[in-house]
């Protein structure tokens, strides 16, 4: 028997994560700021919601999966606070990639009226989310996430739970996607070093997802970095830099100086000097082959 | 029914390797520079030969598997030189992880007399190479490349050819190194961040293992890095500086820039200032860690 | 004959530039947000107002030499605003230093109500304020610039003109605070160098201070850098953070990769991790000797 | 009254050291790979000698001044050896930019033969050393370097001791080289930043100079960098990254890293793969600057 749950978000991610809910037979009340994104779930059974805020009841149960920070704080502090309206007893499942320090403080404006965040970021892309095939990361206090527990079973592949602290898989995430990045930069340097010696650069991409990298992102974006294919972008480049900021941002907070991070920025600074905004994040590898005189 | 094969270096790679080709059928003179480990292979049918240039005859196939630049180049062309031994149409199928300058050098040695020089580095720790689970990287004439097939075969779990230029594959072979050590400093930054956000280092380092970094390095290294578990040495720190010294040399030569390995450089060096000589390359994580203060 | 003037922030610098101006001349109403600290000017000639919007009148000329970003901004356009208050035809002569980016907002805070923003950030210390030796960098309206030039005259020993951008001589504070930071992490790298080489840091300090760097960045800076002198603070280790955190939000805005200042800002945060931020901010050298494993 | 002098080396730098040394009331045997350049000096009363050997007798004195480390190795332990030939109580005055790696070495091929060497690397261009300004490091036992102190007097403006160990003063030399670089590269990266918020480059770098910076090396430099005008060379660029290699071969032997040493390679290897091998190493700045998407 499903639960009522309150879904904010309607985007790539977050639509075919709704869709994924109804299908479990969980009873969704709907909103997104470009309503008509929700209309594909009414005929699915969804309720759409006049207000972000009228998605739920007091002492009810919210998913919310929006673009940043600055929406989520809107969200849950803005006006009408769905915070409030959540009230005593309240579970709010936060399921976007943010800083930890916004977790942090949202999680304080949820304990002030009684009700509980627990943040649920997630690894994989929208064909990912459609085909239930998410990694899920959450952290929270154990109770609310022992009612997250079914919500996200139905979401992903796989749940890992990292503790109580609630923005704890917050970091983790903003640290997956730095590793992603890392590799993304260090193929690239690679790649270059090979290219220069007459090596074949995809020959060498398909030798290492084979052997020693033999995991999703060096496979795929190993292709795409060895071919400079970066277009269409599924992960757009300034988001890139937005989420290696964020782990700059919060690496500043804990005194824990990131040199490798500190690479990346200047990288993605650079894409963006050249004009690669709508470039998939990949591109940020085109920064070592410039630098060697490839620029063909 | 085998070859006639000379086999120069015992040492904790080359020695089951030997075994591997005497147990493929393969009749094996062999040498190394300290003459007592070569015994184990003498009581299973090998030959133990006086001097390295006494395990082969003019026209005959030899393989290498020695420590490094200086003792491959003493090889082949200090005195007695093994080029000039092997002399018309032999072939030397060079598998010790060297600069690609060196592996040019020496093939223009080896052409001159009219003999062949095959690079054939690997990718595995010793009891890979017991297991003929080597990954193997070949590159050179594709005659000579055609002769050391079936050799390589009785090495490994897969041969990968990169084509004629005989380098090639030691391009691979240290862009290889460079992409394992470029994890394992992000890992270390990226852990650092975790643990001083409260989020467990060995939490992170196994779902990363599971999900996007499901490859042998991630999960190797990911748990020696978030436990700090550095000893015993599987490949020792100063060898790891050494790979990505011929990665910046090499860079330099081929005027690519590559500021991930010069990050790498300093790390290493940095690990020696701090007496880590002894640990597994792997302690060059522990860098980012002190650098946020974490020094217990 | 001296000018009315309207003087805000009494700190270190403002209070002995406050002073300067009364002893030319103008006439001054000042205010600080610590009141006790304007009373020395009381017995100079000023008068001391209640509020900050107080010290000015429509179309008149203002001073200001606060702590940070958000102490201009909470002046300029908090609740009463100065910048209404200043009204039609007045002058605002912003001293402090800020961030490029908050100049060009409240320089159009300004421009709305009819009165103009001169950016006029200083170089030189408390002392330096005080013996009417700093230099000042000026950009801003040619008109309100002319308005502002006695009174800069009277503060140091030499203006210079950036043009009528009004944030331009920020960027240029901003870009030498960057430089002198650079140049401290240069010299803790080359003295550990040296040290390491048992060559004498304070003698290596001392002859490029005579020489090659006969200038009072590297001639004062150096030897406190050679003999590790970094208490008390002229200017304290999370000011220069900031100052780098500040270049580098605008190098990111202009899209311009800060490879030094990255590098600077991994330095100040690491100083932070070791608890050293009651230092000055040349102790940011530390970190590089610090790597080379001297740590006593 | 002069001494007995011989004098190896009669390059842009060497040839007018002689010629001060001649005018000095000094006599000279002089030796020159390319003997032509030799001649002039042979109208002011040297001697030229046909091989480098000759140029010096048992006991005698010798002062050196050649291209780079093998030279000087080559000159020293070639055939014939010079520091045979010098032998019991000779002095051999080094004052290339070199290795402290060779000298060290060198050092101890003369101590075997009974004679003294003494490093003495200089600071200074062409004009300079025609000037009698050039800047003299030097280090060495002391009885050596006393007889050399007048010889060291005729040549430059001023003359620094760096005590008894004999490769300190090329520590000396290579630091204030590496300091250069990163002023360059900082004053490369500051000028980007500047040009792209609208800030003319020029005015800039002259107020640096004029302030904060007031000594030749940003004087110079920072007008060279602001206009982008590195021809002709005064220094190619090349043998700027050769000091750097220097720089960070002595760095790894005393286990020291140098990141921005790193970086600076990294730029200077971008400069050679963009073509820019003739100009003078001032170019490595251009790096920062086509980093922002200045590519005019």
């Amino acid at each position: 028997m499903g639960l009522e749950i309150g879904f904010v978000g309607l985007g790539n991610m977050g639509l075919p994560m709704a869709a994924n809910l109804l299908a479990s037979g969980h009873r969704l009340t709907v909103w997104n700021r470009t309503q008509s994104r929700a209309e594909p779930l009414s005929g699915k059974g969804a309720t759409i919601a006049p207000r972000a805020a009228d998605t739920i009841r007091r002492g009810g149960v919210l998913v919310s999966m929006v673009a940043d920070d600055a929406a989520l704080t809107e969200l849950v502090a803005g006006d009408p606070a769905l915070a409030e309206r959540l009230g005593q007893g309240g579970i709010h499942i936060s399921m976007s990639t943010v800083a930890p320090a916004t977790t942090r403080e949202l999680a304080e404006v949820h304990r002030k009226v009684g009700s509980t965040l627990v943040a649920a970021p997630v690894f994989g892309r929208p064909d990912a989310a459609a085909a239930k095939r998410l990694w899920i990361c959450v952290s929270g206090p154990a109770a609310a996430k022992a009612t997250a527990q079914p919500i996200l079973e139905a979401l992903g592949q796989r749940v890992f739970d990292f503790g109580e602290v609630t923005e704890a898989a917050n970091v983790v995430k903003i640290s997956g996607n730095f590793l992603i990045a890392a590799a993304m930069e260090a193929m690239g340097e690679a790649f270059a070093l090979a290219e220069k010696n007459g090596v074949d650069r995809s020959a060498l991409a398909s030798m290492l997802g084979q052997t020693l990298f033999a995991c999703p992102v060096y496979q795929g974006y190993g292709a795409a970095i060895a071919n400079r294919r970066h277009s269409p972008a599924g992960f757009r480049l300034p988001l890139g830099l937005k989420d290696v900021e964020i782990v700059l941002r919060s690496a500043r907070e804990a005194n824990a100086p990131m040199p490798t991070a500190s690479l990346l920025r200047d990288r993605f600074v650079h894409a963006l000097a050249m004009g690669r905004a709508d470039l998939d994040w990949s591109a940020v590898a085109l920064g070592a082959r410039e630098d060697a005189g490839l620029t063909d």
